[in-house]
């Protein structure tokens, strides 16, 4: 049986094998060849597996998300408003340690390279989208309740919230930012939600 | 003449090559050799002048920083407070596109590999502190007239807009945000530190 591995298992190994390459070295450290050889692969198996850079990138960015969603899924469980405004900081806090960070990491150097290859931006697509619907809630919940907040504003609040956790998740890959706790963050996120109310 | 080239001139062509190949191609695209041959350049040309890879992009982390130095100067020339403000968000908006999008894409590659490379951060270090100085005089001077604002209100203020400012100028690079004009930014920015104010 350890000759015949299942394939869906050593596509997750090797995918597995080039989040960290990509976090260690960018790009340039994940290719066909050192992914092999850091797996303890025969030359050539991911090549086989993964015809083109651009489909092994594909296939990474998929486990990326996969991986993401299940720690999306695990932050905002509870349905409760406050829990789930929470569960976005602690999201974010969370993405800026341990194995967690180096799927972040990764998931810029893919971010950086999807801007030249069409479909690697789809295939990052799937999770970004997710993660915007969880930040467009979150800003949705921190209205005050006496209204529900005009449209304009709502998006401005999205959007302005989601540029500051886009760069919250870049300082904390280029590691020049001091980390915040989750309570921090939520301050923060709702300071800007509360500045660009209508 | 054509024989003994200044080589302050040539170095500055080499890093402006490098900047190309870096926004367009990425770190692996940036080598000494497809420098030397994207510059039209004998081969070793570029390792003559930088013996390095981390020698060659701190040159580069330089020639990028004395470039948005210029950018900054002039764009925030006017002492005005109200012009100071409009004038980071113009910087940030004008990084969106010709030539200065070249450079910002290349100052997020420079940034992704500063965290692998200390010299590099190093490099980087000096226009980023320029910049950071920017943002926190244009939240000065977005303080309600009546009071100056408390020191911890500023540090968080200054931290968002920072943040923001960063999701932004990723986002740019990695395309999949609507640009916004000088004074949108202007009205987000000046909603944040509203939201953070003490």
């Amino acid at each position: 049986m350890r000759n015949s591995p299942n394939p869906e298992q050593r596509r997750r190994t090797l995918c597995d094998v080039a989040i960290r390459l990509l976090a260690e070295g960018g790009l340039k450290s994940a290719t066909h060849l050192k992914v092999d050889r850091a797996a303890g692969f025969p030359d050539g198996t991911t090549s086989f597996y993964f015809r083109t850079s651009s489909a092994l990138l594909c296939a990474v960015a998929e486990r990326v998300a996969e991986l993401d969603r299940k720690d999306l899924r695990a932050a905002t469980r509870d349905p409760g408003d406050a829990a789930r405004a929470s569960g976005l900081a602690t999201l974010v806090v969370r993405c800026g340690s341990g194995v967690r960070l180096v799927r972040t990491k990764a998931r810029n150097e893919l971010g950086l390279q999807a801007a030249r290859d069409p479909a690697l931006a789809e295939a990052l697509r799937g999770y970004t989208d997710e993660f915007s619907a969880l930040i467009r809630d979150v800003v949705l919940q921190l209205q005050p309740r006496r209204r529900g907040g005009e449209s304009a504003s709502i998006d401005a609040q999205t959007y302005a919230v989601t540029m500051f956790i886009g760069g919250v998740m870049l300082a904390t890959v280029t590691g020049h930012r001091a980390a915040h706790t989750a309570h921090e963050l939520d301050v923060l996120i709702a300071g800007i939600v509360r500045g660009l109310g209508s």
